[in-house]
């Protein structure tokens, strides 16, 4: 075989998977947002089936010997394949070893501890979901025995599945550092006598309303709905379905516009990630590389950096009062801007504000690694998941459902959450950059997406596919990563707003 | 192979052939509902994919060898398994000597008729789509002379793929007497001196309440909403993705809501027809037998039998009233019954009234056995198509766009428009029949769609996929199957309603 006809066999096979995924991700996609209640169990069969071809494929002889051939004679390809070929080999370092039915037979695991996390939520009680939290653990325990090599933490093996490069000794110092500073600046905020009106942030607003927000918002930012759509789901989520298929779901809540209207911003932003990359990574097959935590530094970019700043809501507040007349009559552009950062430890991570959002993560963080590292008897999770919310942010949780039970992750395993953490200080490195080189309080002011998209399109988009995470962050700002810059950027933003 | 092993393995074969194509289905309601402009085409290479590695399933060796046996076995067999054998081999008769290959060139010359009559439309110029609808009849051709012992007449083998056991002998017989009747009538009908009042059927009224009538419309006929949803399209249809997953779609214009309010209900009578069905025809592999005729019987039986009658309005008129208050103030239940009932010749089947519409089908079927029978020259059917229309209907359309090339059909083959005819007279016949077993008026009035859908479930639903049409008609009714019950129901209605 030459590198040629390896390259072609690889991609053959890539270009069908793919086919077979973007079938499951319709039909996730229809399951998350419209299938009928009853139709779902066949819809979850049919991606099982299709996920499954999908897998076997990597099991045909002539591709391993083609995969193995790329990564050989690696650096004698041109970049994009040899990232191709890295980024292949790095996969089948973890399924090399996995047999289709053992695959199947993981794949149960998890779907029976996701509907049983659901069942344990609604009923707010987390010993019916114990048993499967303890399943999963081995599971994950199983799955990185069985790869190549596997790193002796198998901790720092799932942190890598979502952030390749980043360990536990990493984020040990860095959210460390966080705690030292957030804890005692939260304090400060909640001590200080500012005032922020926040009666209208409740007021009521149609669905129909919302979205006509949601879509000038969606074409502000410079979204292409010839390529995606809006459509509304429980849990919101952008999905690139295809290079021309990328799209945003959102909730809406009569009277909480500000959640419909941020997680619109931040899907956005994931949206734009998607939107904006880089054709040549679709051609390569490379397009699923950028890893989480580079995809939330971008959303949460947008949703956070630009979207809370006084510029976006000088440039929105028009838009706002022409969508919710009503709520808005006696808003002013001051009001709703101090309104959208109103800083209040609470309960909840997805309804968390920008400053404290990071210690709902912090909290779950410090939790699965006690449970990979069996430290903890699972009996014993919600005391402590409730002695760190009352530790970090001074509030205890009145059951289950709105303590440990609240997120989804950990029915299918554990590193995920620092990827969260880690966006905002990545975005906040780069934005750092970014000031440097454009006038981003005037663009944004001006609604000039255009230019701040094309920067990010240059700095931050283009690369993520070709780089792990570090690497990738200092060539953007040509500075090692450090939490510095975010938690420089939050006590100024609220020493600020609170008027420390 | 025992009977029992052939019979597992033809099961497991259809059971991984229904698996693609739920996915297919998943993919094609996408796209006829909400899919991005730009992310088309892929679903379309996507589906194509999946349609192909379910078409290759059926030339596993294994497979035919299983499906042989079972056929010539197929008197030892229990019933259900007894019919699924045969329509395998009735498949099988059409698609064996067609390779994998060879169906992806038909379909790709299907798609491109398909562009090529998009654009035609648009232009209104049927020169645009000349040349593919001469390419599709050369495939349609090259199709039939590839099945096992064809019919010597093309056109047969075209109509038996929707109507099984139907021939354009009967067709002939059949239509000439609705001319016979029809014809006569309406120019009678014409020139009554009776007035309906029409005005307000093009008032205007929004999207969101001709939704919530429509909800309405079909819970009041029992469709079952966890077993399926309501979407919107550009051209409504229903469509059995699984077993559990029904889904009706409409099209909203905000001054035609008689438009939507009748396709609900239609579309309503599709999707009982396969939410009632017996469970055992998906075990047996064979939900997918019943015929065109026989499902536009029951879509028909529930849009004009039922939808249109004098009970059905008594029974809607508040629901229409509270949907559209203000577009209802000054209507009465009298005036609603006769407007939805206006007939009036016009140029497009779809918003033909249910007295005229027979004849826009006549005039379809005389071309399509021309065009099959190579009786004409293409360039002449625009001609032809406006000469039948003045004759029977006496309009004709202004251009190609509201004349021939107004409806998809052709670009994908012939023998399909019949089966709407077909279905009208079908129903008139077990209409004939439930009316001596059921109060349906009473029932209807009263809302009782219950009773009306337990009879629909047992004598019309049950037997209808494992019954050719005219057996299952004669089942029902223990009469031969005739257009008379039909032409006597619209004489009968129309004479009463036009004072004739």
């Amino acid at each position: 075989m030459t590198l040629q006809e390896a390259l072609e066999k690889v991609k053959g096979t890539l270009s069908q998977q793919e086919t077979y995924w973007h079938a499951v991700s319709l039909i996730n996609f229809d399951r998350e947002t419209i299938c009928p209640k009853d139709a779902m169990e066949r819809q979850g069969e049919t991606a099982a089936f299709l996920s499954n071809q999908a897998f076997r494929l990597e099991k045909d002889p002539e591709y391993i010997a083609a995969a193995e051939l790329l990564y050989e004679q690696r650096e004698a390809l041109p970049e994009f394949d040899r990232v191709l070929a890295e980024s292949i080999h790095r996969d089948r370092r973890k399924t090399k070893n996995i047999s289709p039915e053992l695959d199947h037979e993981f794949s149960l695991v998890y779907q029976k501890s996701y509907m049983d996390w659901l069942n344990a939520k609604q009923a707010a009680d987390f010993s019916l979901f114990a048993p499967s939290l303890a399943a999963v653990r081995k599971v994950q325990e199983r799955q990185v025995a069985l790869r190549e090599n596997p790193l002796p933490d198998a901790y720092n093996e799932l942190l890598g599945d979502y952030e390749a490069g980043m360990t536990r000794e990493t984020l040990d110092v860095v959210f460390d550092r966080c705690k030292e500073r957030l804890i005692p600046l939260l304090k400060k905020i909640q001590a200080s006598p500012k005032k922020i009106r926040r009666d209208f942030l409740s007021r009521e607003v149609t669905d129909d309303a919302q979205r006509k927000l949601a879509e000038k918002l969606l074409s502000a930012m410079g979204y292409n709905f010839d390529r995606g759509l809006l459509a509304t789901t429980e849990h919101p989520f952008t999905d690139g379905l295809a290079q021309n298929d990328v799209r945003v779901t959102t909730h809406f809540y009569p009277t909480q516009f500000i959640s419909s209207m941020y997680s619109v911003i931040h899907e956005g932003g994931h949206a734009l990630f998607e939107q904006l990359q880089p054709a040549e990574n679709f051609e390569h097959h490379i397009q699923y590389n950028k890893t989480s935590g580079m995809h939330e530094s971008v959303s949460r970019f947008y949703e956070n950096v630009l979207g809370r700043s006084e510029a976006f809501i000088h440039l929105v507040y028009p838009l706002v009062c022409e969508c919710f007349p009503e709520l808005m009559a006696d808003v002013s552009e001051r009001e709703l801007y101090e309104g959208v950062n109103l800083v209040e430890p609470s309960l909840v991570r997805t309804e968390a504000d920008e400053f404290t959002y990071t210690l709902h993560i912090i909290i779950r963080y410090e939790i699965e690694k006690m449970i990979m590292d069996g430290a903890v008897k699972t009996e014993d999770l919600p005391r402590i998941w409730n002695e760190k919310y009352q530790e970090y942010l001074g509030v205890t949780p009145a059951d289950d459902r709105e303590g440990i039970l609240q997120d989804v992750h950990w029915s299918s395993g554990f590193g995920y959450f620092p990827t969260y953490a880690l966006g905002n200080m990545y975005n906040a490195m780069y934005y750092n950059r970014m000031k440097q080189e454009l006038p981003v309080e005037e663009l944004v002011k001006e609604g000039r997406f255009d230019a701040i998209n094309a920067w990010m399109t240059e700095h931050v988009f283009r690369t993520a596919d070709r780089r792990e995470p570090l690497v990738w962050i200092k060539e953007i700002t040509g500075r090692t990563f450090t939490p510095d810059d975010f938690l420089d950027y939050l006590e100024e933003k609220y020493s600020k707003l609170y008027e420390l």
